[in-house]
């Protein structure tokens, strides 16, 4: 990622979850607390484990030096012991990384920093959440006309789209969260994932480790059995995507022809280098291009799956890159999107103006279903759609059109006619749908708080 | 896919479960299903329901030439309609498909065939595991050396690696169980997602009809927050992996010059047209094909959720080919992997002498910790590698070179060094490890039983 | 592919190209060329050459049958051969695919049927750049609004975004034809490449039967370098990408708020199950998903190329499902696009109203850009930009604001505010990209005419 | 990318071709060769422009608060045209970016970036060229097992698979050559590609402005037409899985009990945390990962193609981060490949016995063919494979169960058995495809130093 899309399309606070300074911090996380387990089941003397810990004190780590003699050793971790050891006195530094393999720290501190990245995207997605649910309760009866295949349809309310987002960053919020829970697992396996360099001390050694670091113990070592990694690649994938979806409507509702939203002003915001007019929406286009960028990782996440026996010759190192970056660009989205959704302005008149302006077709089901009781839905769907395709034709209103129909005269009296064309009258369970996602957010709401 | 892909990398029960007849029988089951629906909540004549369900058999319907006109409609639930209001007598006709959408119907028919689907996964991964349980058991002291950078790293038993296939199996049991769960809704909005057509009904009616399918009401209609569907998409994807994953063990495990393992023999299997001598692998090769071509449909399912407004013009569309595909590979990987797995032949003889033939170095790590207590880990680390080195230049045996360390034979006594280099001394947890996998097998056995 | 995709996405022409029987007849044309080509060299007689030529009648075989046998043996090519050698009666049927590998059969059938295919698909770019072509002739003056970030940006003519499609549909029928060069080569190795089965005789048996199948001679047989291949998988993904982008702009375009263009009607054509108005675009519907479906398959074919030692284990066999998926998705995306091209009706006059209904902004980079001479471009550009921002906000033509505005009054003279609101005298170099297009056109046209 | 990915997995010298000071270098020469070409043109004073390239000085931008300012107008041009004003003293300023649009700049430098990105490419494919050369001649007779499906199959030369890899980097390098013409193009259009601010003289300026670049001029602007990139993306998603396939011929023979080749020794290279013996493969694993992660780039280069009208809202921004990461981790694999293969040990005895070891079955087609003549090809395999189970399943040579046999004594006499089980009588064209090979070498070396 060049310096440019890191400015555009990253969150800093998930850029700083998988920095080098905190990579290597996770690393030493695990080694101090290794030690530390290891002293309890007695394979360490107490003053090693101390000795060890104390020096893993991050700062006295050069972690771009470091990453460089990764390039030659292939892995991290031989440089981060190798200076480790240095910085442990005396007969201690026997006891760094005892009965560890590389794959052990780096799995186990990728546990760490997916945590915590998970933490900040669940609360990304719930500050996105509490800015759906405003606009559902304001926009509750704003109405503005329904799009299938980019063609109007019938009549809803912006609330309900606003519910309909609210509803989709809930379950991305709930998805998180079981995504925590299933990578919150330590990994400690040795060098086959036997840790037969722990003699029998393997699975206690293992309790106390994981215990230390507020992870579960799994039933085996996974180092080559990534399902859990690739669950967290695709569920963000996912949120990633679903962020995307809310942009792009964002961004067809901004379309100047439509006009029914627009992105918050800011000085020098959207304009262009050689249109003066142009306010051009900015935050929803990042979006999209960060959720396409974090999209486009989850087939090499899922291809990573596909290791070589007990350790993967290439797929497991890819993930190296692969994965903070699907943090990154994941956050990035949800991080421009939730700007988007708060500094949205939205233009009521607008909305009414594109609903009614194109000669009311859009309540046309509206009028088939009122002729329906009448005259059959066979017929009444072939009457209105003949109203319909005159009103079209003639440039008359759809209503107007209505009023000289014969059929509709015969069927209907005039104030049914005024009740049919009136879209208020025609938004069917909006309320009730726009009530349940309010009611869905303010239970999960009360989960976080309590958390 | 061609007739040789599907022969070849299709399950044939999955391909019947997204069969033109499957597909047009569960949209059928919806309009069933709807009109008894609307019936209870008093919307059509009970007498209507009753004659809409019983023209509802598939059997009228032409599938081939419904899809023909599809083509022309852009959706299949057009022809369908309009040949189910022929087949209807009578007024009865006027309330096919009342208040509902295409998308209602194609969604609700998705979420039934993926429920089918899913269910059929269900059994192949769990027919995985109790193949891998199997072998579990019965080679849990089959010693066998475990790879790391497909280089020989330490022992470990032929009975771990099939424990650690079983808990990947039991784990994407479980994670098809959860998405049969978040899958198993019924989407009923009509034409933008409010249900306006059934004025105040639409919640009755929305419950009668889940009901009547055995499918969950959701909060919301989903037609365009497709959230749900992706995730099946990416969970199939990573169930995929999984088999590739141990495909990728097999095929490895089969090369002419590790021989660890072969297929079972069969009639015609794994020959070749040019070389009398070869028994190539075929089952296992058949599930990487397999799952490549699964995990190659997933992006475009997450592409799938970017979807415009309230229906999407393109992107939803896609789904009609990609999700079948997705299905029929993975369970085509499934299937052949059960049948690969099934029918293995070990060779505990060859295992034996993989361990053994390469100088025995796969035991330095042994010999490294046994020097530890005595020389610290560092200037254990630093013998053994010397040692080794020396074993690896003059091709003796790793063990023949400790025995003429001076460093050694000061360190330890000669039974020990016995010890060091049987390997059964250098297993750590593998037996826990098995146990635990079984006893995770045993208990979702349990509950499928139950189920 | 399950029926209906196949009725929606795919071209039934590309489809036969890559039926069974068509695979099968290219297999059997390798089998037929080969006995010829090696009793030309001397290695069969004659007459073993003829019998065997003779039993390649593909009518005798049963592609069903011999594709359920290839699930056994892995290859299709084992249950050929075996059925070819049963056709050929006595001793001839020993010299059946003599000295040659399944690969061989299986590839250059592939390279057959990939020719096949890229014919069809440099038909189907041309017939779209025909079309383009016209459209770009006939709407050189149709002015409507260009859009960038989809806001309105300046005029351009419908003509020159036509123009653009042309020369990019252009730049698809190049590309195809570059590729048909690229496949248009024999894959003959044997075995492991050597040709060892034939002596020396290798090098001419090549030359003879890459002529017999009018195929050009690799330098080295290509069995496991796949780079060729992966060319024409990325190529075809580019060309559906360019059928997706112009069907975006269709679909974008045929908003009800826009209007600009529709789709051709027909009987049945874009109807809605239950809005009575509607008339959605369907062919480039269909286009967006078949492309998203042809460029889904592309990683897969490029992770082909990975693959092992002389033959690949998996990656190669995944071929066989993804290359014709690739190429039937591409031809159908061409195919729909051809037919929602032809078929477009154009609507200059909302064209029109679009430019001019948003207060003419469109043309405040002309107005800036008159104003620069006298103030300079900065100061023109700020006056534009609070020009415009005035008449949005006043809700008044921009034109009129501009009149009103002091420093246009003192820079401009009437008339020339008149003619800077002309569109027509914004159009730039529109005119001369046009005719360079179609230039362009008629260049490649008379090249293919003289193919 | 993290810190840890751009150590193991990028090139440096690429990483500097995409870094922020050369991004700002290429869209300052774009403004700098625009004013030059608008004075030229008429369109400017000479002073002006004169004034504006010099301001054009790299090293008066603050590339970093560049980058953060474009997180804010969406684009990095607003605040450099900005910074560049302020550095034109007086009037000159007004005529900076003059007719320019953001997106010009932007394709403009990416064009530039690119073509010195492929030149890099082309050399470092080259190099990987010269390397298999070597060992091409080197090896030509170095005797080994050719291997299908991962299973032996009949002997090769270690110096044919180096001229397969080496045959497969000429191609790479000449299709590198053909992508940098490709993209070599000038972007100049203006607000929406009609360079209507420039009135009549948009040609004219945008010939002498590609010129002023080393550019060429397109027949029309590609703002929303990125075949051309797409292309790139592509070809070099080729180049990736090209290393990778070389990489993973590598690991495979690396595999202890193959042990064929060994990557070059190193101080700290390949050692493991917890395994004193290993000597893992560093370069060609790093390879593996480098190519995945370049593989996953190209769908979105694809998606990136699906532009909406004259400028794409998300799918062009991406490419931002997309295409760089491409580059830097396809120049990261051929780096770290060259690397490998320069350095690579080949040990010729392990490839003779493994060629021998397993009975000599790789033989068995040889036994076949020399049959055949005797016996018709049926009974030839037939017994060949008879001949080759019995050895088998007895464990004796193939060589010895052939002597052993009735038929085989009866067909040969017993010197044509020596000759057949010497590998070296059956190697058929191998001599003259590393010639080919080699000569094609020389053939675009000459090319090389020529240009």
């Amino acid at each position: 990622v060049t310096e440019l899309a890191d400015a555009l399309f990253v969150d800093p606070a998930m850029a700083r979850i998988w920095s080098a300074e905190q990579s290597v911090r996770c690393m030493l996380a695990f080694e101090a607390a290794l030690a530390h387990a290891e002293a309890q089941a007695g394979i360490l003397p107490l003053a090693a484990a101390e000795a060890i810990s104390a020096a893993c004190e991050q700062d006295h780590f050069d972690a771009p030096s470091l990453f460089r003699e990764a390039a030659i050793s292939g892995t991290p971790v031989i440089p981060l012991i190798r200076m480790l050891e240095d910085r442990v006195a005396g007969g201690a530094s026997g006891y760094v990384h005892y009965g560890a393999t590389s794959q052990d720290v780096l799995d186990t501190a990728l546990a760490l920093q997916m945590r915590e990245g998970i933490d900040l995207l669940v609360g990304r997605t719930f500050a996105l959440a509490a800015t759906c649910a405003k606009l559902a309760e304001q926009h509750r009866q704003t109405l503005m006309v329904g799009r299938t295949l980019l063609q109007q349809a019938a009549p809803i309310t912006f609330g309900l789209k606003a519910a309909r987002w609210l509803s989709l960053a809930l379950r991305q919020t709930r998805r998180l969260r079981e995504l925590r829970e299933g990578i919150s697992v330590v990994q400690f396996g040795g060098a086959t994932g036997t840790l037969a360099a722990l003699g029998g001390a393997g699975p206690q050694v293992t309790e106390l480790l994981a215990t230390q670091l507020g992870l579960a113990v799994p039933d085996l070592p996974w180092h080559a059995e990534r399902d859990r990694v690739a669950a967290v690649a695709t569920g963000l994938g996912i949120v990633a995507a679903a962020a995307a979806k809310i942009a792009q409507d964002i961004v067809l509702l901004a379309q100047t022809e439509i006009g029914e939203v627009s992105e918050a002003r800011a000085e020098g915001k959207g304009v262009s280098s050689a249109l003066p007019q142009k306010r051009n929406p900015v935050d929803a286009i990042a979006v999209r291009a960060a959720a396409q960028l974090a999209i486009g990782s989850v087939p090499a996440a899922l291809g990573a799956m596909i290791q070589e026996h007990e350790r993967a010759a290439g797929a497991w190192q890819a993930e190296w890159a692969l994965l903070p970056d699907l943090f990154r660009f994941t956050s990035g989205a949800l991080n421009r999107l939730v700007a988007a959704v708060e500094g949205l302005e939205i233009h009521p008149d607008r909305m009414r103006d594109n609903l009614e302006h194109f000669g009311g077709l859009a309540l046309s089901e509206a009028l088939a279903m009122a002729l329906t009781p009448g005259m059959g839905r066979h017929e009444a769907q072939r009457a209105a759609r003949e109203i319909a395709n005159r009103a079209a034709a003639t440039g008359v209103n759809l209503r107007e059109a209505a009023m000289h129909d014969k059929r509709v005269r015969r069927a209907l009296p005039p104030n049914a006619i005024d009740q049919i064309f009136d879209p208020v009258n025609y938004l069917g369970s909006t309320d009730l749908y726009i009530d349940r996602a309010l009611e869905d957010f303010r239970t999960l709401r009360s989960k976080m708080v309590t958390l």
